[in-house]
């Protein structure tokens, strides 16, 4: 089962040819979670083949518009489409005033209920969890209250040694346990340590969504080691001062957050229209930070566990 | 100069790979007109080069969300791109209500106007006039009030004849009012016919666009004889009991309009994303009226004028 993040859009502000708003999908063990949702997400998504059955929670980091005027037609598009499943929508407070007379207008009478989960974008917080899941605010650095995402898979089982059942005849109601870090005792009182019956269990993913942010040490003691960070870079180097008035980081900084935060890879987005070539941004970034690749509308980016690579 | 119409999108209300949902710029003599907004609107006029210097007023037939999502996102970006002058939005009055709370969150201190131009979609009545050109509402019949829009050139000026000017040496100060068919009378008191000075105007093109709607011959007195119609063909023939209920119309029923309408050109558009192949819509199309094309997102259709054809 892979993990997997796909970029439906990495541009800024102004969709260019190439990019268009903010928007991914992002697939952690059988959950399907989407982050951010830019004008045209459902046109990519058709575009891409991207399935939506298992999509049931949608994550919006902020109001500034190109990471949520794609909302409307989507779940509009999902009532046609006779869709049943709740739908929730975790987002700062104020994104269901403006969405509820449109919905309200448009979407009366859908098959299908859509819940507004409220954030405080300036908690770092538990905001989701399933049974395989975890999802925590990161409040961020921006003109209005932001916040970034990290995505958790919760402790996976350790796996037991199947020459070991046979060996100590273990019985099939015990492996569950065992599988949950208990030693095994026999029927003749011996203790057989845990150790011995299974091997570690595969390492859990975390994955962190950081934009829109001004450079922010404030994150990193919460993203630290996490497998992989798409962290926005707006800008490159040359500038700088737009970067820090605008409240957006360039590539570089994107870069130290990630280095500074020992993260397994780096995806950049979020790119100014004024750079549609990306060769410098890619080219700072890896200065700092040689695991970083660019983000592009369309790619799949698939998350590797830091331990295992 | 050229009279052209720029197809944006002419997909119906879930976009596919292929169709972004209605829009498409109109450029009548030096005028420019949008009409439809669907989502994405904005990333095709980028995708296709389209300049909006100058459009001023849009046009939105309904308020079905394939024709009008577009809207906050171009406005938006039109705000990031320092627009000064006023842009008018001509639509049905629950538009704003919709709008408002969103242009009012995200887009305070704009530097330009937006003003709302209330349209009775029931009426058939002038909507629009500019030195140049008028423009109409067409009820349709849909399940919510929808209008179509008819664009007109006013009557050009007739063209003067070089020689004659020379003829009978009419002075500069007489040409304008010549153009505008005076005769010319002569020193000596005789008439020179108007007939005689000059040749017919440059035929004015009409350009009628009548989306979504059922089939409706209540059209026909309206947009006889226009030079194009971009007329919806939702379905093909096997969907006709889906095209009237949904109050769509079918490619034979747009073409039917076209034929009973005398039209120079029919552009069919807003298909269902059921018709992935387009060439049962056009056969059926032809077969009742030749002269009919397929819409396609990015093509640009020039609109010529049947007399001089």
């Amino acid at each position: 089962m892979n993990n997997t993040v796909t970029i439906l859009g990495c541009g800024s502000a102004l969709p260019t040819r190439e990019h268009f708003p903010s928007a991914q999908m992002l697939e952690l063990r059988d959950k399907q979670f989407m982050i951010d949702c830019g004008e045209g997400a459902q046109i990519r998504i058709r575009q891409y083949g991207v399935k939506t059955n298992r999509l049931n929670h949608i994550f919006i980091s902020h109001l500034h518009g190109d990471h949520w005027f794609g909302l409307i037609g989507l779940l509009s598009s999902f009532g046609m489409l006779m869709r049943t499943a709740d739908l929730h929508i975790h987002a700062h407070p104020d994104l269901e005033k403006m969405l509820k007379p449109m919905l309200d207008y448009c979407c009366a009478d859908m098959p299908y209920r859509i819940c507004f989960e409220p954030i405080n974008p300036n908690a770092h917080e538990l905001i989701y969890e399933d049974r395989s899941t975890l999802v925590y605010s990161l409040p961020l650095k921006h003109r209005v209250p932001s916040c970034g995402f990290l995505f958790q898979e919760k402790e996976r089982e350790r796996h037991i040694i199947r020459e070991m059942i046979d060996a100590y005849e273990i019985p099939i109601h015990q492996i569950a346990k065992i599988k949950q870090g208990a030693d095994y005792v026999l029927p003749d009182g011996r203790i057989i340590e845990n150790s011995r019956l299974t091997t570690p269990p595969t390492p859990s993913i975390r994955y962190a969504y950081c934009s829109d942010t001004a450079y922010s040490e404030k994150l990193l003691p919460w993203i630290e080691g996490v497998d992989c960070l798409y962290h926005e870079a707006t800008y490159d180097d040359s500038m700088q001062a737009r970067a820090k008035e605008t409240m957006h980081c360039t590539a570089r900084q994107a870069a130290t957050i990630a280095q500074k935060a020992q993260v397994g890879q780096l995806i950049i987005g979020h790119y100014s229209a004024r750079h549609s070539d990306k060769t410098t941004l890619l080219k700072e970034a890896k200065e700092v930070f040689d695991n970083t690749v660019l983000a592009k509308d369309g790619a799949c980016f698939t998350i590797n566990s830091k331990i295992t690579k």
